[in-house]
C-alpha cells in the first residue's frame, strides 16, 4: 500500500464518481473518492442524505487526514442527484451501495446501464448478490463487477474485486486499476463464491471462537487478547501461507508440510466433529461475557479507539519494505 | 502491553531463571529473560550450545531494543549448566523447552523436583503434551503449568498459560504475574485442549485457506494480502468477539447474532460439508504458488522483513488507549 498522496500523484482527480446509496458503506466511499480529489454525485432517495452524509464525511475526515490524504475541496466536490439517471448520466464510474435484494440490484442496473456512458465503470459493493445475479437484466452483464469493500471503505484497504461470468480480462484489470488507484489494496476473487474470500475466513475462525468459549476453555476478552497479542499481529504483517512458509524454517513450507500438516489435519477432524450453534444458552453466556469484559465502554468510545489503533498499524507498516 | 522498561520497573531484575533446553525456543526465552534484567542459565546437552545461544540473544538484541528493552548485563548474566540438577538447585523460575516426547518430559520433571528449591515455579513451553501427562512422575503434580509461547516469544506478547487438574488458584495467578511481569500477555487457558486456543484457531482458518486456494478461488499470495489488509488490521487491534460486537453498531453484538448470526451458520454447515486435505495435489499447487508470489527472496530475508514490520505494529499499539 504505497500510496503516494501528493496532488500530482492523483489519477483520479477530477474523475466523476456517481454513488448509489448513502448509508454508512455509500457515506464512507463518499469519503474516500473526496479524499482523492474526485467529484461525488450521491444519489439517495432519503430526506436528509444530504446532512447525513456530510456528517459522514466530517467525521471521517480526521481519519483519512491521519492516513496521509489531504481533504481540500472536498466539500465543493460533493453534490446529490435523487435522481439515479441524472446521477450517473455523466459518470466514470459508480459504487453502487443499495439495499441487498436482488429485485433492486437487477432493476437498479438495468436503469443504471440505460443511462450511464458506454465507458463508465459499473461496481457494486454488494457482500451477499453476485454479479451473475444483480447483471440478469442487463444488456451486457459482464460489465457489472462487484468491488466489496472492508468495513469502513475509507479506512480498511482491502477490496475484493468479484468479476461476473461474462466479465472481460481487460475489465477485470481496469477495476483492479481503479482502486489500486484510490491507495486499496484491490484483489480478484476468480470464482463467485458465498462470502468472497475474508468473510469466508472470518466465519471460520469464528465457528472456533464460538467453540472455545461455549467450551469454558476461555473468555471472551480472553480470546479476543490471544488474537490480537498473537495471530492478529502476525496477520497484520504477513498472511496464513507466508506465516507457515517462515514457520517452516530454511525448509520452507515444504517442512511445515511435512512436519506440522498431519497434526493439522487430525486437528481439522476433531474440529469438524464438534457442535457449535448460536443457541439461546450460547447466545447469553457470549453477551454476558462480552458485557463483563467491554460494557464499561459504550460502542462509540469503543469504536474510536479501534479506529485509532486500525490507523496506527496501518501507517506502521505502509512505508517498511515488503 | 504497557511494559515499563525502567530498570526500577523490572521486578525480575537479578531473579534467576533455569531454561531447560536451548534450541530455537529456549534461545528466545533466554533473550526475554536477559531484557528483563534476569540471571539465566541454560542447561542443554549439546556440544556449542553457548555459541548458539549468545549467537541468538546477539541475533535478537536488536529487536528487543526496538521494543524499548535495554540489554546492558545481559552477556554477563548468561550462564550455561549442563548438569539440569545444577541448574536448577537454586533457580527461582523454570522455563522447559526439551524435546516433544512424554518420556522425556515426565522423567526430566521428577528429576527437576527433586533438585530445585520448593518455592521455584516451574512452566513447559510445550504446545504438545499437557501440564497432566508430563507431571506424571512429580510429586506434586500441580505445580507444574504450561507457559506457552506464540513464536518468537522474545517478540511476540502472547503467552498461553494452562495449568494442570490440579494447579492451585494461587498458582495459576502467580504463573500470570510472572510472565506480565517480563511484558508479556499471558492468557489463562481453563481447560487442557490440544493446541490451546491460538494454534486452534489458526488451523480452523488454514483449512478454509487451503479450500479457498485448491477449489481456484484465489491465489495463495492474493489470499495473504486479502488477510493483511483487512482481518489481520482488524485483529491486531481488536479480537473477533469486540470485532462483531461494534459491527453490530448501537445494537452491540445482540444487533450481530439477529442480523448476522444465521447466515453465518448457514456458512458453517457449507464450509464443514467442503472437503480438504493435504492430498498431493493441494501440496503441489500450495508450493507452487509460494515460489511464484515468494521465491524471489530467501526466507531470511522474509523472516527479516517480518520482524520489522511485527516490531512496528507492536509499537505502534503499545501507548494507545486500550
Amino acid at each position: 500500500m504505497n500510496t503516494s498522496l501528493n496532488d500530482k500523484d492523483r489519477p483520479l482527480a477530477q474523475r466523476k464518481v456517481a454513488v448509489i446509496g448513502g448509508g454508512v458503506i455509500g457515506a464512507s466511499w463518499t469519503a474516500l473518492f473526496l479524499a482523492n480529489g474526485m467529484q461525488v454525485v450521491v444519489s439517495d432517495p432519503q430526506p436528509n442524505i444530504g446532512q447525513k452524509v456530510r456528517d459522514y464525511v466530517a467525521q471521517a475526515t480526521p481519519a483519512l487526514r491521519s492516513l496521509g490524504f489531504g481533504m481540500e475541496g472536498a466539500s465543493s466536490n460533493l453534490s446529490f442527484e435523487p435522481d439515479i439517471e441524472k446521477a450517473v448520466q455523466d459518470a466514470d464510474f459508480i459504487q453502487e451501495n443499495g439495499p441487498e435484494r436482488v429485485d433492486f440490484k437487477t432493476s437498479v442496473w438495468a436503469q443504471i446501464e440505460k443511462a450511464a456512458p458506454a465507458t463508465c465503470l459499473f461496481f457494486s459493493s454488494s457482500s451477499g448478490i453476485p454479479a451473475s445475479v444483480q447483471s440478469e437484466k442487463m444488456r451486457a452483464p459482464g460489465r457489472l463487477v462487484i468491488g466489496h469493500p472492508f468495513n469502513p471503505p475509507h479506512l480498511l484497504p482491502l477490496v475484493e474485486v468479484v468479476p461476473g461470468p461474462g466479465t472481460s480480462r481487460a475489465l477485470i484489470d481496469a477495476s483492479l486499476a481503479f482502486y489500486r488507484a484510490l491507495g486499496k489494496c484491490a484483489l480478484e476473487i476468480r470464482k463467485e463464491i458465498d462470502g468472497f474470500v475474508a468473510n469466508r475466513l472470518q466465519s471460520a475462525i469464528f465457528r472456533e471462537c464460538v467453540y472455545l468459549v461455549s467450551q469454558g476453555v476461555i473468555t471472551v476478552a480472553d480470546l479476543d487478547s490471544v488474537v490480537t497479542h498473537s495471530l492478529g499481529i502476525r496477520w497484520a504483517t504477513n498472511g496464513p501461507f507466508l506465516s507457515f512458509h517462515l514457520g517452516g524454517g530454511d525448509g520452507g513450507f515444504a517442512h511445515f508440510l511435512d512436519h506440522l500438516a498431519p497434526g493439522m489435519e487430525t486437528r481439522w477432524r476433531e474440529q469438524l466433529a464438534s457442535s457449535v450453534h448460536f443457541d439461546e444458552p450460547t447466545k447469553r453466556l457470549i453477551i454476558e461475557q462480552i458485557q463483563s469484559g467491554y460494557g464499561n465502554r459504550s460502542i462509540a468510545q469503543l469504536a474510536a479507539a479501534r479506529d485509532t489503533k486500525e490507523i496506527a498499524v496501518l501507517n506502521s507498516v505502509r512505508d517498511l519494505p515488503q
